[in-house]
């Protein structure tokens, strides 16, 4: 009963659906939610169908799988998103992530990952998140009754706030009172900034020196482009001590409607009772998976694993490839009428400043009104977010290109 | 850390995996978790198929649903699942329970849902369980901080326990005491045991005199032989002032590996604030689930709706009718034998005592060895269990029939 607001999300559709009934001939163009609209790959569909196909058969029938995924996709997802990735401080020919394979457990969804996390821990831990931030992330710690109340500005008492804008590349340095939990998110949804290695060594070495856990959220890592990105925390030295890394297929391969992620909780990580006892992270999330959750869907699983053949993954890169010529087109457009954007090379995000300092949400309105446009505004995640919109780049190339040309003609 | 053991059922596999491994050549049969074994019927598998393929397809690609569910399985639940129910004290012509779709919430499975729902409560609350219990509603409890510690028996403090043994026909009374949330299962897991409408009524009753919630498990309606056995509490006067009512379609169906189930939030249900404000449940389950939840698979939703199709009605009735063959053979067999059991006609649970007053686990033990045959120790799911043995008919029919031969025989 905290919670100051609706979820973003339902607050633009209800915008849109006003906007709508009021000019029914009005094409709307959305680059708000960030929601996939490529077809699921020709490989997942094929797997998912033989899955189906199973299910229906005496001899191939699944019932309860394990809790926390089956190893064909754990399988899967340690050789291909870990063993594939540089580990720190690397010898000749060390160039793996390793990681057991009751570390990893499969969902149905980051977000219920990211939401579900906070139960774990004591509810006298001081989180720290970025703002503008993903709403999940606060919304779940309010609900838990680890915060006070909100402040006229929609933040809440108890919650350290490191505020990304322009000035500091969007990327906040760590906070200087002691805090238990860190909420990151790289790359960035909303402002689609990434963290170089550099910035995240500083991060683990900072929960290393107070005790800290990083909640790092990886869903758009797939995005990236710059080889010298990082694409799992894991990347950095000690970073498996005190971090806990969420991806997800969703954006990766379409999964929005078919629901699978995963979370990595390696065993070196030790979380502390107030009596100043580690107690190890991974059995905690194991026995909350096990008590609370039945696994992820046998038929999304199987779908899982097929983005990780042969053809899945040349397949799912052509989508990301669509999504990123998105993102270019944007960037390019904007940057020509003269707006500040950033983000969209390594994120499927533009974050754009408004033009003359207007709001948010009054140039959300204007953008839906004059150019039946669609984005999000800024605001929505956090004081720090006004004056900005973000653009999702999960759009059909098409409409990206007319939404770009009717901004042009506003 | 407040925890006690680990989950039952892990406990079971580890015994059953430290006897194979020492007798390799053991046949051995499961009658311990209920999970399905006969294949989905064919009028889901079809639109399964037909949900994959159209993920597939550009035009019928569908992305983030509605978290609360798709509409074409709301209005098939409401009709087929309560429209046909005889509502309280209906008129002539009157019989029907109503509901208004934004008072079902389609999940991933009711045990998420029994799990999570204490969430949007007060930890002030004071739960009261039956005594044997499905492990899940007491173990969330716990890890939510609403209890204190476990004694001897495995009971926690701030928890009111409400013995049910054969003397009061596995029903319990109302207790005394000031409770606020009342966990009922019926048809009960673990006992079998079914409540009349008498039963309901005294229930009911005694939330709306005392401000409590009821959290109804319906998960095994379907099970239900007996015309004058209430499938939904909804059938009771006064019911949706305060029942929450929890649906899967895990054993309906077979959907355990599929993962699909629903919740009903009455709008009129109302909770209370420590100051005594009346606080409408429906919206905060459903910005709980906006924030924690992304909706089940479209996949599994599409599956869930042929489940009420002609076709698909017939079938999984065919399929239920196996299990509870099954659960006539077992109760027959053991009754022959001079066994007492109880449950097995309106739920697909056979409640045995043990003979000559051994042990729960000592007698899974004695029957793991002699007969190769698995239960569930009545004890895991609490003190007044032990000394019972749960039997469950989800297993195939010719396993039963030589479960059964092997009982005779030791």
């Amino acid at each position: 009963m905290k919670l100051q607001t609706g979820y973003l999300f339902p607050e633009i559709g209800r915008r849109i659906r006003s906007f709508g009934a009021k000019n029914p001939d009005a094409k709307i163009i959305s680059l708000g939610i960030g929601d996939a609209t490529q077809p699921l790959a020709p490989a997942i569909v094929e797997a998912m169908k033989k899955a189906v196909v199973n299910m229906g058969s005496e001899a191939a029938f699944r019932g309860y799988g394990p809790e926390q995924g089956y190893d064909f996709l754990i399988d899967a997802i340690i050789e291909n998103d870990f063993n594939s990735r540089p580990a720190p401080a690397a010898g000749v020919g060390a160039h793996s992530i390793d990681l057991d394979n009751d570390e990893i457990f499969v969902s149905d969804g980051a977000k219920c990952d990211t939401g579900n996390i906070q139960e774990i821990f004591g509810l006298n831990n001081v989180i720290a998140v970025t703002d503008p931030v993903y709403p999940v992330y606060v919304d779940t710690n309010v609900m838990a009754g680890r915060t006070g109340r909100a402040d006229k500005n929609g933040q809440y008492s108890k919650i350290v706030y490191m505020p990304c804008t322009a000035e500091n590349n969007f990327i906040p340095e760590p906070p200087r009172g002691s805090v238990d939990i860190i909420y990151l998110c790289f790359p960035n949804n909303p402002t689609g900034a990434v963290a170089a290695k550099e910035i995240l060594n500083r991060w683990v070495n900072f929960a290393r020196n107070n005790k800290a856990v990083i909640l790092f959220d990886a869903a758009y890592e797939a995005f990236i482009t710059d080889p010298d990105i990082p694409h799992s925390i894991y990347e950095v030295e000690g970073a498996k001590e005190v971090a806990i890394e969420f991806r997800s297929f969703s954006k990766t391969a379409g999964f929005t409607g078919v629901r699978c992620a995963f979370t990595v909780v390696p065993k070196q990580l030790k979380a502390y009772t107030k009596n100043g006892k580690a107690v190890e992270v991974n059995s905690l999330w194991h026995r909350r998976q096990c008590t609370k959750f039945n696994g992820a869907s046998y038929i999304s699983q199987a779908g899982a694993a097929a983005v990780y053949t042969t053809e899945g993954k040349k397949q799912c890169r052509e989508i990301i490839n669509i999504y990123m010529n998105n993102a270019a087109v944007i960037r390019k457009s904007l940057t020509k009428l003269g707006y500040d954007v950033y983000g969209g090379v390594n994120a499927p995000y533009v974050w754009m400043k408004t033009p003359d300092g207007i709001s948010s949400w009054n140039f959300f309105d204007r953008l839906l009104q004059k150019a039946n446009v669609v984005g999000t505004p800024g605001s929505g995640f956090g004081p720090s977010g006004e004056g900005y919109l973000r653009l999702s780049a999960f759009a059909k190339p098409d409409d990206v290109k007319e939404a770009m040309q009717r901004f042009a003609a506003v």
